[in-house]
């Protein structure tokens, strides 16, 4: 299998390709590969098949020798807003979603979430975990990870429609309430002790759709991972 | 919240519920209830409301006050056969898997599994992970875990229709392949290295359909998950 590693834009210049110094690092230090190697560079949507040519401590240098749209970005681009749960419960979230191809996380504090805020070191470990997890999908670009929003600031943040998912919520279904043909939608997932009445009351207010996801009540993890593989299901 | 403990169907007899030693201990050591507290009885599709009458060391008993189907039961009786992963993967599987509605589960060996057995001790964990999940989503009974089945085996065991879901495998995606209307059907979700192409091959010889969950390369729990969240979206 060629290993893949996602690139910023900016790092294609003519027909060459740089890394970074972590990514050079784990071309040498964990997969052994040097000058003349092949691996893909994934950088904004496209497929990029590279030549190695020098791998040091700074960094590394490629020759592009192929280059093609990249399969698997999906054709819907979906903004997950999740919360900031205990443990790595949250990051479960990031890497599953990511794999199911959500384009931008959003962290939300809202008034029964356990986490008042999602420090550096953390946000810095999701976006870790939704490169890791975009490269192992094949995508072509890691999902971007913003600052924490309390809820009032969450609708300025999200692309309508926006889908709030409320366990208390029986109508309409998710599946039913989607926009079909739909390119730009986010979804919204409370917290473990579930979203208050006067937080599903503003987000109604600010043009919200409140959605079902079914009988059971599930837990965040489950119900994040389930919503998102019904809306690429559908509109993907 | 109501504390909801499921029961077997003979733990009701006339207007009496009996409840074992382990549910008994949760109740008094870890609850603190006591004679008089109310709990959820959930036996073979109803919910009982159970006043405690004794509570002891073998066991518990209380006295039937209402009784009505369970809301949260699936409409469809959903199989899934899935592969023994390393870690805990399985487990968050079976968690997610029975948060969603899965009725029964069965173990997988297959050719690329590292598993080559499922021993008595780790099913039982499955078994016990299964209760505790269908209990949260307050479903009305826990799903069976099958003993391990080998590749062939797997399909005597199987309800039709059968899905098996392939990462090789571009059309049709599952959504699209589900019969409409269908009550009781089976998904098969292969290991972390996928499943073989003799697999694949015996599995259409026994009348699987193979499908795809979309473009993207996704880890066996993920897409586990997000096939039996498709199914229920869809069929419940």
């Amino acid at each position: 299998m060629t290993h893949r590693f996602i690139v910023p834009g900016d790092a294609l210049s003519g027909e060459r390709v740089r890394f970074g110094p972590e990514q050079a690092r784990q071309m040498s230090t964990v997969l052994r590969l040097g000058a003349g190697a092949r691996v893909l560079a994934l950088a904004q949507g496209e497929e990029v098949e590279v030549r190695l040519d020098e791998i040091g401590p700074t960094g590394a240098v490629g020759t592009i020798v192929a280059r093609r749209p990249a399969a698997a970005e999906p054709r819907v681009e979906l903004t997950l807003a999740l919360p900031i749960l205990r443990g790595a419960r949250s990051e479960e979230i990031v890497e599953a979603a990511t794999q199911l191809g959500v384009a931008r996380f959003v962290p939300l504090l809202s008034a029964r979430s356990v986490a008042r805020a999602l420090p550096e070191a953390r946000r810095a470990r999701w976006a870790r975990i939704a490169r890791e997890a975009a490269e192992t999908a094949h995508r072509a670009g890691a999902p971007g990870i913003d600052a924490a929003r309390s809820w009032p600031e969450l609708f300025d943040a999200l692309p309508a429609p926006v889908y709030v998912a409320w366990e208390e919520q029986r109508e309409p279904r998710l599946l039913v309430a989607l926009e079909p043909g739909c390119e730009r939608l986010s979804l919204v997932v409370g917290p473990e002790g579930g979203l208050t009445e006067a937080e599903v009351a503003l987000a109604r207010e600010r043009g919200a759709t409140i959605v079902s996801l079914g009988r059971r009540t599930l837990r965040a993890e489950t119900a994040a991972i389930a919503a998102v593989a019904q809306i690429m299901a559908a509109l993907d």
